[in-house]
């Protein structure tokens, strides 16, 4: 059994946050760490906002709209609705409830505390005991070079033009002089597992990677490693994923993934459209059912693939 | 007739709105100054929250919840739920629509603007035409010594504490190198008519009076002063003017408001019910019904003031 396993998961917003989910629920919470995206971070009217580590914290506190995947279950938007009314251009969603959060974490912040601590006291003012580590406190952003419009931010390529603009070119600014904190570090190298969560390759897991310290302590690792595909069919179920990939010429096969991850990876979850993928990979593959609808279906596919790790350790 | 006559009011928080509501519907905005009160201004979850301006801010632009006198109406308070889902002790009453102004005000002011371009930009933006002056751009905070608690900032006393401790002494903290902006001495210096507005003399119009380059453009002035004052019957109509002055040993009669004013009053505005206290006044009195329960009345008030100094002037 893997369930007593230190397991630690790469996650991103929405699709991450489904087997996150799943994973929480197989796990005990001090052996469960998620490692978090925050080159998707923006400030907005002087607030400091982590969509991706939001969508995690909100996911595991039972908070999250189930619907939307992002933001807060039952939300009103009157704060937004007045900002309008002075005027204000927002092409952001922030909803009264998701205001307290990035007020919180700006005043936090702002007295000095890091996002690593900010976040952890979130997390525990919610009632969530596993553990939820930004990649970074350092700066780290992710930026789009368009075709249509040159350098975007990414929340103004991703929210404001709706993934629309043709992607030349991703990059993360600040990627030089970022440092993954020590926790991160440690905890991928005494992690038993390391789950790629199926939330978008190029923008939730690549800046993970992209993070000097990252790389290096997975290649250092004594754990598995694998990642769940988040293409069904050929396809993103959501999201810029596949259109962004075939734009800047990656393979979204199993083989094109398993390339991606430049040998990092020492298995690959696929879903059962595409297990004709499977054939003549150089890594063990498995294949089964990757939708994740119901809260059952995240259980499902987490206990799947920390059983099928641990059958492969053992 | 002094309907084209430059006005200025000195107005603090509820009781001050009401008259510069009058006021505003009796002249034409560019004649028309507001003086506000900043010294019960507080920092709460690092956003700058300025009470008084925004009471009369969310006045003239028609936006203020006409029960409370304070605040927004139809307001909704789901940030504060959630601060406090995170286990924030709340004790300042923040609605969701009111958040935009604070968050908007802190924005501006991290980016270096003062408060009086701040609160005029806010104002444009809501469609108001008259100006709203911070009596200062300096840090200047009520401080009330207590008998029970000691020293409290002024929200602590008024609001946490419901101005149920016994008052010892009231100061202002910063009032020694705060200034008076320019735009403040040369409204005051430019008025035909100052009116200090029926707010409580201790707690709004003395922290105006006591930021340097106030009184001394009084002095100076070529306009005629008058105060309207706040009692009535002998009584504060709400809030804690009475009971404040009563424990400070001042005396809230037609005389000792004269006298608290030390010689800056041209005229008093007194109530119907204390008319026998305009008997041998050293300056002249005009009584009349000062409770302002509807619009008509404050707009009533505004008149019959202005057409009395108007009469007196010429």
């Amino acid at each position: 059994m893997v369930l007593d396993a230190k397991v630690v998961a790469f996650a991103g917003g929405v699709g991450g946050a489904k087997l996150v989910y799943g994973l929480s629920k197989s796990l005990s919470p001090e052996h469960f760490t998620i490692i978090g995206n925050v080159a998707d971070d923006l400030d907005l009217f002087g607030l400091h906002i982590s969509p991706d580590l939001d969508t995690v914290m909100y996911t595991l506190a039972g908070l999250a709209n189930p619907a939307a995947g992002w933001g807060i279950t039952d939300e009103t938007w009157q704060t937004v609705e007045m900002l309008r009314h002075y005027g204000e251009e927002v092409w952001f969603n922030l909803g009264d409830r998701d205001f307290a959060t990035h007020i919180l974490r700006t005043q936090w912040l702002k007295q000095g505390h890091s996002l690593t601590t900010v976040t952890a006291r979130l997390l525990e003012r919610l009632g969530v005991h596993c553990t939820l580590l930004p990649v970074t406190d350092d700066p780290l952003r992710t930026m789009v070079d368009t075709q249509e419009y040159g350098t975007l931010p990414f929340q103004e390529y991703f929210v404001r033009y709706q993934w629309q603009p043709t992607a030349l070119n991703v990059w993360f600014y600040g990627m030089v002089e970022a440092q993954a904190t020590t926790k991160v570090v440690t905890a991928i190298r005494e992690a038993d597992v390391i789950v790629f969560c199926p939330s978008n390759p190029v923008l939730s897991i690549a800046p993970l990677l992209a993070v000097p310290g990252v790389r290096e302590a997975l290649v250092e690792r004594h754990g598995v490693c694998v990642a769940v595909s988040p293409f069904v069919g050929g396809k993103a179920l959501k999201g810029p994923a596949e259109k962004l990939m075939r734009e800047l010429k990656l393979d979204i096969s199993a083989t094109g993934l398993i390339d991606y991850y430049e040998g990092l990876l020492d298995g690959l979850v696929i879903d059962k459209l595409d297990q004709e993928q499977a054939v003549g990979s150089k890594i063990p593959i498995l294949v089964t059912e990757t939708v994740m609808k119901s809260e059952d279906d995240k259980v499902r596919l987490a206990e799947e693939v920390l059983r099928w790790v641990g059958s492969r350790k053992s």
